[in-house]
């Protein structure tokens, strides 16, 4: 299981602000912090905050990379903020990833080049130019279509994070299993790609989030997801993700479970 | 989602006790208690008591019956003591089950008279003569042998509750992926059968064992479980089973479960 820390994005009131004040001190700190909590990978986005976007985006990978080794996800729902953050980007571990590319035309376009040239990991959205399906068989029809692009241009398939989008249920009571059945389609089609979701999304607008959420990654794991967005300093959430992996039979004879018990590293 | 309470079970010190001193009133109150706790069935086992086999059930029974209305889930393994349970049951709701047959010759030979004669639901595990299948391959033949039995004599799907077997992990690490793998083959091919199993066991030998149960209790709900043997009374396990449901698309316009958080019933 791959853990992306997701807090280092400007939709964030607070880390908007880190940016806006180029406050170098609270962003490693934020960084720091997730990577204590278990994160392998560290999503960096600031692409709300005001001011030059490209050298927001520049500022915000130097000043995370000066202080962590692992490999970043250069997160902008726009191509040249992508671009410019790979140019600057520290190959020192030779990985990257960036998030996203979608199934909409422009966007492969813009960003199927640069992929080629940086050979980084991708996000890819089943998302296109008609919105977000609601549907698994469309969602899953995009994914095809992504893999197939990618994959012509040589991008192995380990380089590929499909996500499976995750909508709210409580706009509608479905959208949970439409993610799930995605997953589970992809996975089985495609053993070697990596599924990646941004969990939270689904408790938007219920109450007790964290329980949703701490559910949602379980039942999300045992369709077929390797790859998380979360808040990796919630340790309860790691916690929930630590058994299903040993529940699901990734954790050998249990030991990485019952060394995190030993270690006082399960919190209930 | 029908929750069995697993508690009046003599395998139970303290239950085994109550039924050896023929304590009325403990056994009823934990009747009452894990109905309060969201038990819609309450599962009755006498079978290691001291005393007269068949005695013992039939106290035990009427003793339950005495007191609540709901369906009971008479569990031996012993046919004989299924056979007094039904024989003196009250069907004043018209439903009983029996626990459980198998594909053991033996006990398919002296239960389908039973239940052929009683009509009653029947709990079904998924193993036989060479004990209980290390893969989900032969679990899922035994299930179809038990189903096409079952069916020949004129049970519905709707009575069959195929049991796929919950064996520790600690004994090797891919005893949970083989449950999961059999309950979600069973219910693709059996979508109006229902799947049940006694969770617990995946833990045993294990820390923190409420934890996985949880975690499990979600991820068997997410290939199609539905129906549990559980402890109705631990109120984490029944939230968690709450949110599953919800995230499964179980739970129109999720009003169930914003219920439950008004009613302050989520426990986190």
């Amino acid at each position: 299981m791959l853990i992306i820390g997701e807090k280092l994005n400007s939709t964030r009131k607070n880390v908007r602000e880190m940016i806006e004040n180029k406050d170098a001190k609270s962003v490693q700190d934020l960084a720091i912090k997730q990577l204590e909590g278990g994160a392998d990978i560290l999503d960096v986005n600031s692409s709300t905050a005001s001011g030059d976007k490209l050298e927001n985006i520049e500022w915000l990978i130097k000043t995370v990379q000066d202080v962590v080794d692992v490999p970043l996800c250069i997160d902008s729902p726009n191509p040249e903020e992508i671009k410019r953050g790979l140019e600057i980007y520290d190959w020192g571990d030779g990985k990257a990833l960036i998030n996203s590319i979608t199934g909409e035309k422009e966007k492969i376009d813009s960003l199927i080049p640069i992929i080629k040239k940086y050979k980084c990991g991708v996000v890819a959205l089943v998302m296109d130019e008609r919105g977000i399906p609601d549907n698994s068989k469309t969602r899953v029809e995009i994914a095809d279509r992504l893999i197939e692009r990618l994959t012509a241009v040589g991008v192995p398939l380990k380089e590929i994070f499909i996500d499976p989008l995750v909508v709210p249920i409580g706009t509608n009571d479905k959208n949970g299993v439409v993610t799930l059945e995605t997953i589970r389609i992809v996975r089985n089609t495609y053993p070697g790609v990596h599924i990646v979701a941004g969990l939270s999304n689904i408790s938007f607008g219920l109450p007790e989030r964290k329980l949703l959420n701490q559910v949602f990654v379980a039942l999300t794991m045992g369709c077929g997801l390797d790859t998380a967005i979360i808040d990796s300093t919630d340790k309860r959430l790691m916690t929930i993700i630590k058994a299903a992996l040993t529940l699901l039979g990734k954790d050998n004879y249990c030991t990485g479970y019952i060394q995190a018990f030993r270690e006082g590293k399960l919190t209930l």
